[in-house]
C-alpha cells in the first residue's frame, strides 16, 4: 500500500469521527453579519484553532476590529508551500421559519433521489468545504506523522460581510504568508459526479441606498396625493437600471467587459448548459439576464446587477395606510474583466441622484468593493490538481468560471504575487445562503480524499 | 345661567378627571391591526361599554369574526335622533424606537409654541375624538339628569383594518339603528383656530401584492444574471404606475372622477393652501402629486396611489447576496367621485399580471375596499352643527373635503339611509399613525364643549 493508498483508506475509517467534528463547528452560530453573534463568531475560530494544533500546526487567533482571523502555520522546509484560505463565518439563517430543522443542529438527511447531505448553516459555506482540508491534513498527519507540504492555514470571519479586514492583514503580513500556491476551497463541482477546479471569478460591489422624503411617516389619508413617497422613486430607480433587453442602464458599466473568443464560446456551448438544467431545479425555466447572451455567460462571464434586499413602510401583517419616511434597497453588482469596482460604485451613486425628485436625498453604504479575478491557465499546479482529482472521481476534471466572488483571490495575487488553485466540492443545489443549505456527504468524503491527492501531488513539485 | 351654559361649566370644572379616563383607555394598546393584541382590544372595549353605561345608556359587547363592536343606546321618545359613530382600536406602534416615551404610556406634553397636547397612541385617532362626545354627554346627564337627544353609539374595533365587519352589522341591524342623522367624530379642524365640518371624503381600496420567482432564495453569486429577481420585477411595476406628470396609468383610473366647478375651484384657491403651508411642516416642499393640479386638489378632490409598504430579500444589518424568491408590496388608492373601487382594484391585478415576466407569478390580498362619499351642502343638521361650532371657537366653521377614508359612513348612506355630519377637532401636525401621536389639550377641551354645543342645537329640530 503507498503512503497515499494508506492515507486514503484512513480517511474512509476516519469518516464518522470526522462528521462529528464538522458538527461540533456547525452548532456554533459563527453568523458575522449580526453584532449579537460577536461572540460565537469568537468561538468558532477558537475551536478551529485548537483542532489544527493537534496537526502539527502553531495556531492562534489574529485580532482584528472586525473578527478574529485563525492563523495556522505547520513549516516543512525545503518542501512545496502552500497557503490555504477559508471562512469560518456564515449567512444569517433567516428567514428562520423556512428550515426543516434549526439551522444550527446539523444532522445528516436523506434527499429525495437517496443521497446523503449534511443539513446545516455552514454545512456548505464554508465550514464543510474547510473541513474537507483539514482533514486531509489530519489523516496525513495521522498516516505519516508530518504533512507533505508546508502548509499555511488562513482561516477568517468575515467573508459574508465584505472580508473587510483581509487584505490589511495580508499586506501587513506578507512575509509570514509566503507560498508557491495559495489553495480555497468555497466553490463547487460542475455537478455530483464531475469535478472542477475554477479559474476565473466575478468582481463584486455591493451597495445599501436609503432614499429619504418626509422628516416623519405621514398619513395617506391627508398626505397622499401631495406628499412624494420614497418607496416610489426607489422602485422607479431599481426598474431604470435594466433596458428591455436585460443589460444594465449604468453609463460605463461595461467598460472593460471583455468578449470571449469564439472557440472559448464554441466550448461553452458544447457543455449543454440549458436553462432547463440550470434554472429548472429551482423552479425556474427562462434566462432573465440579457438575451442576447447563453445562461453560461449569463451567470459566468457576464457583469450583473441585483436587488439584494428592500424595505420601506408598514411590512407587517394587515394594512396600514402610512407614507414611509424612507425606504432602503441593498443591490450587489457582479463584475468580470477588467470593470472598476470603485467606478462602478460612483456610477451607481450618481445614477441614483440624478433620479432624485425634490424633497428626495439618498445615504449610501458600502460593503464589497472586488475586481473581477481570472487565474492563468498555466499554472503548474493545476494540471496536477486535475490530475488529482480525475483520479479521485473517475471522470475529468473540468476548469471553469464561476459566477461567484471571493476578492481574496484578488487580494493574493496583488499583494503575494500568489495564483490561487480554487477546490471545491459544493453543488447547485446546496442551497447555500438559504434555509436548509446542505453539503453531500459525497462531498465531505470525497472532497477529502481529493485534497489528501491534491496535496500529495504538491509534494511532488 | 341657560341649561347649555351650566353643562358648558361642567365641562370645564371636569376636565381633569376627563383627562384620567381617557388616559386609562389610551393605556390599553387596542392594536386591531395584530392578532397579539386581540385581547386588548376586548379590554378596551369593555372599557368604553362600562363607562357609558354610568351615563344612561345601555351598552353591552356585539361579537363579530373580528374584534367586538361597542353598542350603547340611550332612548329618548320624542326627540331627535342621533347614531354616533368611532373606533376604540389603533394603528401599530411601530417604529417604536421612535417615540419619546411609550406609545402606550399617555401624558400632556407642552409643544414647541407653547400649546399643549395629549401624546399616546390614539391620543387622537380615535379614542380622544370618541371620548370628546362621550364626555358631552357626560355633562348634559350630570347637569340636567338626561341626554338632550336619542342617542345610538357604536364605535367599532376594526377602522384602523379596513371595517370588515361594519357593513354586514349594519345591514343585520337596522332597525335598531334608525336616527335622523349619524355623528362621527374622525376628521380634522381647517387649522388650530378654525373649525371644520368634513363634507367629501375620498374612498379607499388597498392591496397587498407579492410576487413569487424560484421555489427558494438563491445565490446571487451562482444564480445572479440568470434568475428571475421578485424585487426587480416589483419594482418595475411600481414604477409604471405613474406617469411623469404623476397620473395613475391604470387603465379606467379615473373614469368617475368628477372636475369641481369653477366657483369651487376658485373658492379653493381662496383658502391659501401652499406647498410651503402643508408640505414645509413635514420637511416637504414640492407637492409630488399630478403636475397640473394645486395642492388641495392632490389631497382632496384627485385620486391617488401610494405604496404603504414593500419588503423582499435581505433586510438585516450588513450584506446579504441573495436572490429573494418573493417580494411584497403593500398599496392603497384614494377613490373620489364615482371611481369604482371593485373595477379598480380588478385593474390594478390586471395591470400586474400584464407586467409579470416569465416564471413569475403574483399574489393578492385584499384589504379596505369603500367608494368616495359626498354629502349634501343642504343636509338641515349641518347648518346647526356650523353655527354651534362657530360659536364656540368664536370663528366660520368651515365646510371642507378630506383626503382620507371612512368607509362607515357609505353604509350609513346606503343601508340607513342616513347623511353623516362629520365634525372632528384632529389637527394636521397630530402625526396619526406616526411615533408620538398627538392631540391638543385645546381640541379635546373645547371638542368635548362643542359637542355639548352640537347636541343642543340638534335637540332643537
Amino acid at each position: 500500500m503507498s503512503e497515499l493508498d494508506a492515507v486514503l483508506a484512513r480517511i474512509d475509517a476516519d469518516l464518522d469521527p470526522s462528521l462529528e467534528r464538522l458538527f461540533d463547528w456547525l452548532r456554533i452560530p459563527s453568523v458575522s453579519a449580526d453584532p449579537a453573534h460577536a461572540g460565537d463568531c469568537r468561538r468558532a475560530a477558537e475551536w478551529l484553532a485548537r483542532d489544527i494544533s493537534g496537526l502539527g500546526f502553531t495556531a492562534g487567533l489574529e485580532e482584528t476590529a472586525g473578527h478574529p482571523i485563525v492563523l495556522g502555520r505547520a513549516p516543512a522546509p525545503g518542501k512545496p508551500r502552500v497557503l490555504f484560505y477559508g471562512h469560518y463565518d456564515v449567512q444569517p439563517a433567516d428567514p428562520v421559519e423556512l428550515w426543516e430543522t434549526p439551522a444550527f443542529e446539523p444532522r445528516v438527511a436523506t434527499l429525495a433521489d437517496g443521497r446523503k447531505a449534511i443539513v446545516a448553516r455552514g454545512a456548505c459555506d464554508d465550514k464543510g468545504q474547510v473541513m474537507t482540508f483539514v482533514e486531509a491534513c489530519r489523516a496525513f498527519k495521522a498516516v505519516t506523522g508530518s504533512l507533505p507540504v508546508d502548509v499555511t492555514l488562513l482561516v477568517e470571519g468575515e467573508e459574508e460581510v465584505g472580508s473587510r479586514h483581509m487584505p490589511g492583514f495580508v499586506e501587513s503580513r506578507r512575509d509570514e504568508l509566503e507560498a508557491d500556491v495559495a489553495l480555497v476551497c468555497d466553490t463547487s463541482m460542475w455537478d455530483p459526479r464531475t469535478p472542477a477546479i475554477t479559474v476565473s471569478l466575478r468582481g463584486l460591489v455591493y451597495e445599501e441606498v436609503t432614499v429619504k422624503a418626509a422628516d416623519r411617516d405621514l398619513h395617506s389619508g391627508l398626505f397622499g396625493g401631495a406628499a412624494q413617497n420614497p418607496i416610489r422613486v426607489l422602485a422607479a430607480i431599481i426598474a431604470a437600471l435594466h433596458d428591455p433587453q436585460g443589460r444594465v442602464t449604468l453609463p460605463g458599466f461595461y467598460d472593460g467587459v471583455p468578449e470571449p473568443p469564439a472557440d472559448v464560446v464554441e466550448q461553452w456551448r458544447g457543455l449543454g448548459l440549458t436553462a432547463e438544467t440550470f434554472l429548472g431545479p429551482v423552479g425556474l425555466s427562462v434566462p432573465a439576464g440579457e438575451r442576447d447572451r447563453m445562461v453560461i455567460e449569463q451567470i459566468q462571464s457576464r457583469p450583473t446587477c441585483d436587488v439584494n434586499g428592500i424595505f420601506g413602510g408598514y411590512t407587517g401583517p394587515g394594512a396600514k395606510t402610512v407614507i414611509a419616511a424612507q425606504a432602503t434597497a441593498k443591490l450587489s453588482f457582479r463584475l468580470v474583466g477588467a470593470q472598476d469596482p470603485d467606478r462602478i460604485r460612483a456610477s451607481f451613486r450618481a445614477f441614483v441622484r440624478d433620479r432624485l425628485p425634490a424633497d428626495c436625498e439618498a445615504e449610501f453604504g458600502a460593503f464589497s468593493s472586488s475586481p473581477a479575478v481570472a487565474l492563468p491557465y498555466t499554472m503548474p499546479a493545476l494540471k496536477r490538481a486535475q490530475q488529482a482529482l480525475t483520479d479521485e472521481w473517475g471522470r475529468e476534471a473540468l476548469a471553469i468560471g464561476s459566477g461567484g466572488s471571493i476578492p481574496i483571490v484578488g487580494d493574493f495575487k496583488r499583494t503575494l504575487g500568489l495564483d490561487t488553485l480554487l477546490v471545491g466540492f459544493g453543488l447547485d443545489d446546496d442551497r447555500i445562503h438559504s434555509p436548509n443549505e446542505k453539503y453531500d456527504l459525497t462531498s465531505f468524503h470525497k472532497g477529502t480524499r481529493s485534497w489528501a491527492r491534491i496535496l500529495a501531488a504538491l509534494a511532488q513539485a
